[in-house]
């Protein structure tokens, strides 16, 4: 009997081929870490002739990706498939069913099914490993669910999506607007020819709902997850961030408010001296606050060939080290059902950017309102030039209010009619 | 039998007593990462009266702390005393003599007899775990040993000492000198009454021999460490750093460099818009650059209670969950002798402070020692202003050269009798 951890790998694009090439460049460090030999043995992908760059002629081939997962001469299933339904989860069914572990990077799956998946590995016993699903090659799933194990985690908020850090970064350095900024990263390559999953936050919000899991110990809700994207951000509102202190982030946000979870992702305003702030580009980063350590923050490579399949990789190690951990920290059952905190509870500052007749009487009627909701202002600004239209930019900072006030309050002032576009409102997040 | 897993704790201090109180706070938590309760049963410790804010009355006392490793009802030995050799060596050898696996804190201990302690432990076949030993709250040696499992490591660097990174902010942020904020640290208790471990770099040394051990699979090699401390970092050299777009910080530094290990403590520019640069204040940062993963950087609290406690009962959570690492993530057997590598040898910009007469010819005299030397300059600086003694400062930035020629650059230099002191030097890392 071999030493081996035989693999099979279902998807063999780009993460796929970046895992084969790492496990044998890598080989003897991975064999000293891992205390055996790491052995792809069989492959199934879409199309078998595809130029990968990796020759996969080597390794058995299935048709039928599930047909990797009853195979006798497999130890382990990675699933690098995609898709939340379909071909992936039934791989992933199918491998514990035939009682080998999984290892995944497929964070629309985890999101939707993790729950079920969760009481399946831990019925049969199974580890079922996703550390690539998050945030790439930081080993964030490892640090929260292991290295903070001891503390009660109250907060996770984190840069969870590449393409919208490095599109607000860009915006931010250039002065140049959404539209023109994404065509760039599309050309770069750090954006999809469709973006919407990464620049609408769904992407932002699959890994958020993970993390949420993970850190509180409670059962993954993807559905409670408030999304927005930054489609709707435009650099003028980066500029008067600047000039208030703050950068504009597309944050996914966590917390555990007596007992119930909040989640949201949202484009906000953080503070410029705070080191969330300060991550550019295409990284991610992941700040978790906890009862004893306090505040820690995780930053790297959060997509990427060679970032993915070094997660993927490390949970590999973990599996032929037998270093077992139950999927979200704790055995399934143990998992709380905690409701949704709701978000018009929220407290917090707000940033309002309106577009407004230049006409007398009109900051009157906006304050009017802002008063009659009982909202106070901590910073207003008006900008003496307007454009050809007649209009002119008026920004408020409000001071501590809740959500609910704030949305009756837009309401209310969007009715006004010398407001001339739907009112923007951003959050403003003090960590 | 019972099912807990029946801790010893050496060691009641500041982290000790935080660790009783972290178990007791977050005991709930805590069962149910690590599958059962986790139970301190007795403990040692220097005073048995003092008040520490917690009682351990309740728990059975030893005079001698080897006495706990010899104990039948004990699971598992934390040793929180401190000290490279002595009692706390002793309890360690102790405890894996008599099959109990050992969780510390102590850097000094592993820096100096890590190699040895790790045959013994992989002899005996048990954990010994020292999260809490690097960077406090921060999981870094999880996160290399495993996290990062997959990857060739050619270079880990960082922050590792709180108190020179609040003293070097605080110089840069209030334009004042060492000694002056060095007293202040004092008071506010980020540095010790004796703060010569920490601003003469030697608890940073201790941490990164650890991390340079772990990220290259190469035997710990404390004294191979160049160490520089703080002491001589003058609020003008800050300042001129600031002028040329740089920060100052002490930085740990180990790499692989064609099969041996460069590990030098000392404090450095680095670009001020790198993520090194823009960690403030007393936390510690890591940062990993791997041949897959890229650069991943951790931050975080790298001392106080609760953070160093944090780190302790992580590795107390893994020895109930038996999720077992090598100690240097690879068997002690395997670990590479591998040789240090030259200082003089390294490559780099240098920054060059002189203080020069300010007499005719001194610039030409300083240019012709650089030019024999074949040192090209990127910049210089001379300052009209000079002080009252009629000595001028002159600094300047050298192109890319190597260790040995600065060396010998600033020997020829200090003999020049226009300079009227040592001139002051600092490496330009370049990440």
């Amino acid at each position: 009997m071999t030493n081996d951890l035989r693999i099979a790998v279902a998807g063999v694009g780009t993460v796929g081929s970046g895992l084969i090439r790492l496990l044998e460049e890598n080989a003897d460090v991975i064999e000293g870490r891992a205390g055996r030999p790491l052995v792809v043995r069989a492959v199934s992908a879409r199309n078998r002739g595809r130029d990968r760059g990796v020759d996969i002629d080597r390794f058995d081939w299935e048709d039928n990706p599930a047909a990797l997962a009853r195979r006798d001469d497999i130890d382990v299933v990675v699933e690098l498939m995609g898709g939340s339904d379909g071909p992936a989860r039934h791989l992933v069914e199918t491998a514990l069913q035939n009682g080998k572990p999984v290892v995944t990077a497929n964070k629309a799956l985890i999101a939707e099914h993790g729950a079920a998946l969760a009481r399946l590995a831990d019925e049969k016993g199974l580890p079922f490993a996703y550390e690539a699903a998050v945030a790439g090659g930081i080993p964030i799933i490892k640090a929260v669910r292991e290295g903070l194990s001891a503390n009660r985690i109250s907060r996770v908020y984190g840069i969870l999506n590449g393409t919208c850090n490095y599109i607000l970064t860009e915006m931010r350095n250039s002065g140049r607007d959404f539209d023109d900024v994404l065509k760039d990263a599309q050309e770069l390559g750090y954006a999809e020819a469709d973006p919407s999953f990464d620049v609408g936050g769904v992407d932002a919000a699959h890994k958020l709902a993970i993390l949420a899991s993970v850190c509180f110990g409670s059962e993954i809700d993807f559905a409670a997850v408030g999304i927005e994207g930054i489609q709707r951000i435009s650099s003028v509102d980066i500029a008067y961030a600047d000039e208030f202190g703050y950068r504009i982030k597309l944050l996914g946000v966590a917390e555990w408010i007596d007992g119930q979870v909040a989640q949201r992702v949202q484009p906000c305003l953080v503070r410029a001296d705070t080191p969330i702030a300060k991550v550019e580009g295409v990284d991610n980063a992941i700040v978790t606050e906890a009862n004893h350590v306090g505040r820690t923050m995780f930053e790297g490579p959060g997509a990427g060939a060679g970032p993915t399949a070094s997660a993927v990789a490390a949970d590999l190690v973990d599996i032929a080290r037998r270093r077992n951990t139950p999927m979200f920290g704790l055995p399934s059952r143990r998992l709380t059902a905690a409701s949704a905190y709701p978000p018009e509870k929220r407290r917090g500052h707000y940033y309002i950017r309106l577009n407004v007749l230049d006409r007398p009487g009109v900051i009157a009627d906006v304050s009017a309102v802002l008063r009659d909701t009982e909202i106070s202002i901590e910073q207003m600004l008006q900008r003496a030039d307007h454009d050809d239209g007649g209009t002119a930019p008026v920004v408020v900072i409000t001071h501590e209010t809740t959500e609910a006030r704030i949305m009756a309050a837009l309401q209310r002032i969007e009715a006004l009619d010398s407001i001339v576009e739907t009112p923007h409102l951003l959050r403003i997040e003090n960590f």
